[in-house]
This record gives C-alpha cells, structure tokens and sequence, in this order.
C-alpha cells in the first residue's frame, strides 16, 4: 500500500460536509418538538431518521441491510472482504433533546462515505455506516438496547418486561411496530458476529464541557464509564406535625436522603483524591405530591441515583459505601432505605490500536486532540464488550446534552469527518 | 364565694360527655372521605359542623350570635354581665384529617355547658362557646382567618388576594358564599374586643406524641410557637448530563439543597443545646418532574421551609443564621436560592394566672398535667397577641394530627372536661 499520510493529498478525496448539513437541516425540520428534537425509541421521530438516512445510503449506491431489530447497515465495499470497519451511532433522541446526540455519528460516516464515492476512491476495508436503534435509555428502561440486539444480546425477558416511558409500549411490541423480527430477536440469533467488525467507531457530541473548557474541537475516548444506578430508590419515615413532634422521635425522610446525597459527594471527593474515576448524580429526588405538606415532617421520599466510573472496582467499592452509609442513617433516624432495581453498565475500554489510529490520523490533519474519559454510555461499549477493537471520536459541545440547546459547530464535526476519513484509509494494524 | 374546690361536689354538677360523644359520632359520619375527614375551610365540612353545633345551642337555650367572618358565639349566662370566658376552637380540618383536631374544643365547651344547664346551675361568669372559622392554614395560606377577624384584624388585602388551595376560590368569596358580611370584614369592625373577654381557653388535642410518650391524659400549655415559613423556596443551578459533567463544574441543585437541610439540621442542634426552643422542617421537596432526569444533573429544586419557636428572638437569630448558610452555599456550588414569600407568626405566651387556674383544677380534679410549649399554631395565639388572658388544655393524641389516624380516648376528654368545667366555676383573679 502506498504512505496512507499522502492518501486525501493524492486524490483530493474530502468528506462530503454538504451532505451532512443537508441532512442535519432536514432531521431538525421533521423531528422537532414545541421546544427542541423528539425522536422517540421506535417512535415516530426516530422512524423519520432511518428513513432519511436509507434513502442516502440508497442514492449513494450502498448495499443496505436492516437486522431484526431495525438497525440497519449501509456499506461501501472495500479492496478486500476481509472485516471492515463499522461506523455508528443512534439516531433516537431523548425527548426535547438536540439534534446532534447520536445522529452526528451517522451523518459523519455517510459524508466519509459520500466523499469516498464521488472520488472514485475504493477503501482499504469495507466501511459500514450503522444506524443502530434505542440508545437512549430515556424511553426504555435498559442500556444499548439496538447495539446489543445486533448481536443477538438482548433477552427475550427484557422485550416483554421493559415498558416505554410515557405510552407503556413493551419493547417487544414497540420493535414489532416498527417492522422487526421480534421473535428473532428473542432468539439471539445476531446479525453481527463480534469477529466480522475490524473496528467499530463512533463519533459522538461530548455531552459534557470538557473540550469547549479546553477550547479544543476533538476528542478521543480512552474508556466509556460504567454505570450503577438505582432509579426508583425511595426512603421512608413517618409523617407528623413540623411544630408540634421533637427532634429525636421524627423520622425524617427528607433529612434522612439530604444527609445520603451530602455524604455521598463527601465520598466522591475521597474517590477523587485517591484518583478513582467516578461521577456521582442525585438528579430525581421528591417528597409524596399527595401526602408531603410544609406542615409536616416527611414520611417519604423517592429519589434517583446514577453513579458512574471507568473501573468495576470503583462501583463496587461505591456499593459497599452506600450500602453502610445507607445503614448508618438508617439507624440513626430511624428510617429505611428501599433502593429498589439496580441496573448497570460495565465500564468499557477502548482499544490502545484504535486510540493510536486515531491520534495518528489527528496528528496527519494537524488537529490537537484530548485523550478522556467517556462519561456517558454509547453503544461503543457494548461492541468493547465483545472485544470488537473499539474507539470513540468525541466533538466539542458546549451546552451539554439531552437538552435542546446542545450545540456542535460544523466546522467541528468537518474537523472530526477529516480525521475519520484518514482512519478509514489508513487500517490501524490490530495485534490479536 | 363558697369554696370552689367544693363546687362540683356540692351539686353534682358534670360536664355532658353524651352530648360530646353523640356529636363526634355525628361529624364523623357527615364530614368523611374517602380515607379521613374533610371540613374545608368556609366549604361544605365547615358548614356541616357549625350548623351541628348551632342546632345543640338551641337546644340547650344558649344565646347565639354569629359575626362578619361567620364565627359563632354560643353564651350561657353567668351570675354577673362582667366579661366572661370563651371556650373556643375551629371546626375546620385538613384535607383528609381527623375527627379530633378542632371539634374536640367547641364540644368539649358545649359538655360543660350542658352539664352546667342539666343542673340548673348559673356559672360566675358568662361561658362563651366560640366555634371558629377557617384555622386550617392547609386551605388557605393565612393564618388564624376566623380568630384574627372576630377581632377586626382581618386585611382588605388577605381578603382579595389568598385563594384556597384546589379551588382558588378567594377569601373575600369564600366568606361571601358562606353567608358572612366580607364588606365588614374588609372594614375592620371586629365582634370582640379583647378588654371584653376575662379569658380565652382552647382545649385541643395535642398534635404532637409527648403526652402519650409520658403517659399523661392531660397538658397545660405554657407558649404557643410562633413560626418563619417558607412555603416556595427554590434553588436553581444549571441542567448536565451525568456522566460527563466533572465535579467542580457542577451546579447541583439537589445538592445545594441537601447540604442547606443537614446544616439546618445541625443549626437545630446548637440551638437545642443552648436551651433555645425551635423546630426545623424541610416538609416538601422537589426536582421538576418535568426537567429533571436520573441521568442530569439537577438544575432546579423546589422547597418548604417550617422553622417555629416560643421565642421571637431565636426566630430571628434562625432568619440570619438560614442567610448566611445558604450565601455560603451559593459561593461554593454556584446556585442561587430564592425562598420566595416569608410569612410568619409571633409566638404567644399564655397567662400565668390562667395556667395556675387550670393546674389548680386539675390537682382537684386529682389529675397530674405537664406543662408543656404548644409546637402548634392555635387562635389562642390569636387573643393572647391582643393581651387577652389566655390558656390551652391539651389532650394526649397517640397519632399525630392532620392525618386520619389522629386519635382521642374519650376518656382522656372527660378529664379534660372536668377540668374544664371546675376552671369555669372557679374563675382565676387575673391581676390588670
């Protein structure tokens, strides 16, 4: 193979940004919602997208394939059969959410794609745009939910018992709706095989402020967070007068959950200084709408609780903590804790070739980039888990995400297009 | 005088528990709901109870008068036309509450009086029944409606601008539709003035468990708690993702309130070591249902905050202390609280020569009594703000109040009531 440095200089081959801004435009305008991007797991505003980025995929010549779980594969052949890279990102948004939130990833693959093909320009490798469906957990309550019925990871007890939030629609009925093969998918009979995958990349917005604090327009990701949570912990005490009931007989339900959420920040600072990655987020927390009164002392309190890190060690070692100060406070006001279903993610890490390749790509763009850490999850990991060599390329955001005011620049994302372009042409060299 | 501790004695005379028990059964069975009882402010509870009590007036030949506000005003005639005694309380409850809390006063005056009729015996002093309007501050947010306008004290301003909570119907309506004289009201030209009333005495159950946790029938208020009440505080911060948002960037609103409840709560403690009365009470709290997400950072969180104490100055004390906790708050988390309306009320001392009359017809009665503080605002506070000699009976409640488990041994009213009506016979030489 010639100096894949020269390979874009050679033939002028660009990524084709048109496109992109084009089908961003045309996202905005059809999913829109009174305040910002609704695009709903297996709901309507995510229907619009697949259907937008098929009919590309379809004028751009690809062969196009949708699995059982209506992800779907949109692929430019390669100079050889061999495994190629797969390029994707979700293309459902959390509700009121933004425009860029999983759809950047695939409209970044279609411009590489777009300008392979009006180059002329075979690739080294196949390259496979995938559109993958149910990212964000928002609406069903379960982690990477298209991602992991690619591969056949998804179980049959979870299409029948996770329930959309909102209408209540089972995941099971909610792919059949959209047109899939549930009962394949109930099987596990994949559509991808973790073997088939050279790589798997996603470009994705930063949903935090990391790189617009370092005035930086790229980032590379060296792991993704796992996740424990507890959505629906609830506290309970007993209801009595506030004026009239002394301090030690009350049990103080939002004393109780204030005295957690403060000792468990005093816990993410000692995580912190023993230099364990970890973020911890209170983020849902309310006495009984019915029930509670300025007048009384609270007998109930429901919160959430999210807590994240890059190493399994540091959630196990969080649970423990929790499940002790929990213990404490229970104790000493006379409370109980009920932290109800725990669901987790397992931290991911991305691969040491792929990170290389990337970088090396950046360095040939004379783009700086930041190795980080991925705070939030991406169906990245689930390929990670699989040992799929793994990477995630990070774009610069600076309102964060899940909100109607995200904000990607699109001279960020070209920079990100041109960087993935120099990846795709030059295969990193993957030890097994 | 012949000697009062032989009153009863001599001619037999007993409060009529019949009368009391047939009238709780009777509200009871007319005023519940689905899990309690309801007697809405100047709604259909309320109207219910006072033309119970009105019918037994009558029947019992009392003078009866009701004012601008519809307060009511049952008299039996004493020996002399110098001021009397009125027994009053409020007919009211919460949403959802007790039988007990208010009704117990009105009825517990009406035993005596019936007993005091069923032996043909004329009192010293002229004994007013005084059954109250709107105490329930759950309905409207003001405090002591019916007491403050029996004595004129009622605004123009409160009339038009506070709505009842659910209907929003305003003071000013509520009253109108009630039958009452609002233009009255509004004037200022109360019933009472305080020089015409001897004394005021409220027998109520306790709302608090300190009674039933001494094992006493009986408590002699010494101070009714006065309170600093914010009932929409906020705290705003800013929405992020979870995941990805690094500590030090953070404005947690869930956070900040938190730490603001356990240093309130530690605050508390001091106070209680240096002797100083008070009552600390975040009842409510709220993430907004609709912003907030298990995976955000909260930006907004909506609270109550109920502080009382017998003593104005450690209200005070509390309202710099709650100042510069929270401005310390908002430095180090960079959120900004905003505790919206304050309202409060003052505390009020009862009258010596009133409790040494209840202690002392409790000895006779051979009933042990504590003196205890009243951690409940009552109208009481209401005349012993206007100077009026006043005293509160308080009667051992093993539930709570505000609730529908609220709980009063009928037993536990008889003493009350035999205490009341040697108090009544034996009226205390209330110095000028």
């Amino acid at each position: 193979m010639n100096d894949p440095s020269l390979a874009l200089e050679r033939t002028e081959v660009r990524p084709d940004i048109a496109l992109a801004e084009r089908l961003f435009t045309e996202l905005r305008h059809q999913t829109s919602d009174t305040r910002g991007i609704t695009r709903m797991s297996y709901g309507p505003g995510e229907e619009i997208a697949h259907a937008i980025v098929r009919r590309e995929a379809e004028a751009l010549g690809l062969g196009t394939e949708t699995d059982a779980a209506c992800n779907q594969y949109m692929t430019l052949p390669g100079q050889t059969n061999a495994p190629g890279i797969v390029i994707g990102s979700h293309l459902d948004s959390v509700p009121k959410g933004g425009n860029f939130d999983g759809a950047a990833g695939v409209l970044m693959g279609l411009s590489v794609i777009s300008g392979l093909v009006a180059a002329d320009r075979v690739p080294p490798w196949p390259i496979t745009v995938m559109a993958i469906r149910a990212e964000e957990s928002a609406w069903f309550s379960a982690s990477y939910i298209g991602s992991r019925a690619a591969f056949g990871r998804l179980t049959a007890q979870e299409l029948d018992t996770v329930v959309r939030a909102g209408d209540g629609v089972t995941l099971r009925q909610a792919i059949a709706t959209a047109g899939g093969h549930v009962d394949d998918v109930a099987l596990g009979g994949g559509h991808l095989a973790p073997e088939d995958v050279a790589v798997f990349l996603e470009p994705h917005i930063e949903q935090g402020p990391v790189l617009a604090l370092k005035d930086l327009p790229l980032g590379i990701a060296t792991n993704i967070r796992g996740s424990l949570r507890f959505r629906r912990a609830a506290c309970r005490g007993a209801y009595a007068h506030s004026g009239t009931t002394p301090r030690d007989v009350r049990r103080d339900a939002v004393l109780a959950v204030s005295q957690l959420v403060t000792e468990l920040d005093r816990l993410w600072r000692r995580f912190q200084a023993q230099a364990k990655d970890l973020t911890v987020t209170v983020g849902e927390i309310a006495t009984d709408a019915e029930e509670a009164s300025f007048s009384k002392v609270a007998g109930l309190v429901r919160f959430s609780l999210d807590v994240r890190s890059d190493s399994v060690a540091s959630l196990d070692e969080f649970a423990i903590e929790l499940k002790a100060m929990a213990a404490a406070i229970e104790s000493d006001r006379n409370v109980s804790f009920d932290f109800g279903p725990r669901t987790s993610t397992t931290p991911a890490r991305m691969h040491p070739a792929v990170i290389a390749g990337l970088r090396q790509a950046a360095d040939e763009a004379r783009q700086p980039v930041l190795d980080m850490p991925c705070g939030a999850g991406h169906d990245a990991a689930t390929f990670a888990g699989l040992s799929v060599p793994t990477g995630m390329l990070l774009l610069r955001n600076e309102n964060g995400s899940h909100n109607p005011h995200e904000h990607m620049d699109i001279s960020d994302f070209s920079v990100g297009a041109e960087v993935l372009m120099r990846f795709c042409l030059s295969p990193p060299d993957i030890p097994k």
